[in-house]
């Protein structure tokens, strides 16, 4: 289903095939925890943005509204009104960094709601069929994401653990795409290697996890901590033991230049809350660094964010006049604020995508990082 | 500038010719306090759900961000970017029901800011020089709205010096239309009549402020603690003894009930801050009665909010959805329930108009309000 269409030294310009469209790589994905883009973003803004993917949260969406009741609205693409492909996270990650007391064993992990605090059992079982219900398009397997600063043994059980996990997630993944009753019965399964910042453990659990012959991979448990330089060498270390005809998902990253040097590095899907959460705090990314909106200087400016950007805000609205919604605590201010950003990160993976095809990656990225760090 | 079209008894088909366009008339103004339509909603898409006439406030303006702001960024329309009229009101209601501390004098108001407690001052030549800096379309004049319950002596004295303020608007207005400068040199001026309960003092008042012979007239003072019943019989006494030649705006009103009330009653110009106070709140309006989207017969309802609606919310999404992101607190929920109030109301407008047109008001007002009141 993935193609690879050309490559730029480690670089990777490809596409996937899936059941809801083909999907450009490299490609951001555009967070939508709670079936929805925080900042009131409709799925009509995001086909103004460029949006490819969305992304959503399957820890969230089972604590509410439940899974149950969107896989009875027919499943998350009906649900949110949005055809093009939707992945979902395991509900993993949310389980370890949101939930209350939780119990880590071999079946899976014992928590409570951070909504109510009801008591929730997620293994690799439940895991799969809560995003079956969901129907995304790519499902994410159920692991552990141990911190990165855990040490080597706790680290290399861990991992052995997501392994056996992982198993079971293909199992039931198999099982359920066969089911009579499935909205979405082409659901794809992606493969997570984790390890922490130990390259031993990542490149052993790189071999093993490969050996499924997953759609796709995606290494987890990164920019939870580590410094962007230990992050860039596990990436050199692990990502050339992941099959390079597959797609690459560098899970949760990240700023603008990580993701350029994750793309030299050879990953090709990207998602990170950074463009949605500084976009509500008034943080503006432009090609000539960030800006605070809620900077004095900016109160009579009548420029766009970024002159030349064809993104809704930009189009039509004035720095001054979001400053002033941002200042007054009109919601108005936070969606144009989510929208610049959002096209912002698109409008970028377009541009990788271009020089990627004309052979100009490395050149791209020099420029790319230079011009940011160069305020006008 | 007015042209009246038709009548049916006492309700009246108008358009108003202004710089920015003509407004059909019995049209509903929708507010956008801050110079934005609170609950996320751009001026982009006011283009979507019939909008004629924006409202903006000029006492929230003047504290924040400031109406000189405003007017070094070009005037409201500029800043808001909406082409399309803008009524501005003059300041003085927000400063006798939200301002802290005031004193009433001869000269004007003195009052702190609800923002930050600095001390202002207020009256008629102020409140005409910030609606020129705004620069509106149409400006209201700037007068005392006394309680509903005040006593008859006190309201006929605060009356009589609304009409001394309102002859200072008009100069100041006369005044800074001539000036070099001013941003819209056509901005027009409203006369407002007060009165509270007391017929005989509106009458008296409406003949003292037609003689200023002014593009439009309100009746202001109503809607703040009266019953309906109090409000339409004040309307039958007075409504007489405005100018049929000229447009009459009740402010403050109201509910779908209201409103056809109003226009049988002579009223074209309406607004009011419900549709959106409560779409926020996930109260809908529909043609058989208001939905509470919080109740939970809703969470697996697939249906839109209304069928048939053309709204950017029924066009895409269901009540499942909108309940759920209500409940999960994103903002895209309120949006998308302001969307269509705001819809639900300016269709309304539109149906009573295209009534008026074929001469058949009296049979829609009767049918609208049986459906409103008939759930299904």
């Amino acid at each position: 289903m993935y193609k690879l269409l050309k490559r730029e030294n480690r670089a990777k310009r490809g596409e996937l095939h899936t059941v809801h469209g083909v999907i450009q790589t490299p490609v951001f994905m555009n967070v939508g925890t709670a079936a929805a883009i925080k900042g009131a973003v409709s799925t009509q803004d995001l086909e103004q943005i460029k949006t490819q993917v969305a992304l959503s949260n399957t820890y969230h969406l089972h604590v509410r509204p439940g899974d149950r009741v969107v896989y009875q609205m027919g499943g998350l693409h009906k649900f949110m009104s949005w055809d093009k492909p939707i992945l979902t996270d395991s509900g993993g990650f949310q389980v370890f960094s949101l939930a209350g007391l939780r119990k880590i064993k071999e079946e899976g992990v014992y928590f409570q709601s951070h909504v109510d605090g009801r008591k929730i059992f997620m293994g690799p079982e439940e895991s799969m069929q809560i995003q079956s219900n969901l129907a995304s398009t790519i499902a994410m397997a159920f692991d552990e994401c141990p911190p990165s600063k855990a040490d080597h043994s706790y680290v290399k059980a861990s991992v052995e653990r997501t392994t056996r996990w992982l198993e079971r997630c293909k199992n039931e993944m198999d099982r359920l795409n066969l089911q009579e009753g499935t909205i979405n019965r082409d659901q794809m399964l992606f493969g997570i290697n984790q390890g922490a910042v130990y390259p031993e453990i990542r490149i052993e659990h790189a071999k093993r996890i490969t050996e499924f012959d997953l759609p796709g991979y995606a290494v987890g448990g990164l920019a939870v901590g580590e410094s962007h330089e230990e992050m860039y060498h596990i990436l050199e270390e692990v990502v050339p033991w992941l099959p390079v005809d597959k797609p690459t998902y560098l899970m949760g990253v990240g700023t603008p230049a990580n993701i350029l040097e994750g793309v030299e590095r050879g990953v090709d899907f990207f998602d990170c809350v950074y463009p949605t959460r500084n976009g509500r705090h008034g943080h503006l990314y432009t090609n000539h660094g960030k800006l605070n909106l809620f900077n004095a200087q900016f109160e009579t400016d009548e420029r766009p964010v970024e002159s030349g950007c064809g993104c809704p805000a930009c189009k039509r609205y004035s720095r001054g006049y979001i400053r002033h919604l941002l200042k007054a605590k009109e919601m108005l201010g936070m969606r144009l604020c989510v929208l610049h950003n959002l096209y912002f990160y698109n409008t970028m993976m377009e541009e990788i995508r271009e020089a990627l095809d004309q052979g100009d990656f490395a050149g791209y990225k020099a420029r790319k990082l230079l011009s940011m760090n160069t305020p006008i």
